[in-house]
């Protein structure tokens, strides 16, 4: 994970590298689905064979310790998926 | 839709709206599994209440018949999931 600047506000952002579309398709499923039962969401940008999954507090413009919790359980959802 | 240039390749491009993320979740679900079943792939960018789906054919470097033929299915399932 890196720390990015957008409109002012830190992102926590990474790229998940996978062998073809299916694969980074059902992980972006999955990282959703993970957001929806925590109520918080990230930004994902789907292409093919990556992923790129961006988190962080709008409300409080910037990282919050639960995007750091997120992008851990992201990874999580990374490794058992490969 | 309308026609982007990205790094010196026409794109068709739409931002398509939901109530929420869940809704945005499943139209990126969907436009995906179309896209597997017909290889041809799209980049989705997944954002609360949002989603923005782009078509090109990298091999030719810009737009193909297929891509517009893509574009109307991707509208297809958005009507199909409001």
């Amino acid at each position: 994970w890196s720390i990015t600047t957008v409109d002012g506000e830190e992102r926590l952002r990474r790229e998940f590298k996978f062998r073809n579309f299916a694969q980074a398709l059902i992980f972006t499923y999955r990282v959703g689905d993970l957001a929806e039962t925590e109520g918080h969401h990230p930004v994902i940008l789907l292409e093919y064979g990556k992923a790129t999954v961006s988190w962080w507090t709008h409300k409080i413009g910037g990282l919050h310790k639960n995007d750091f919790i997120m992008a851990a359980r992201t990874d999580t959802v990374y490794r058992e998926i490969q």
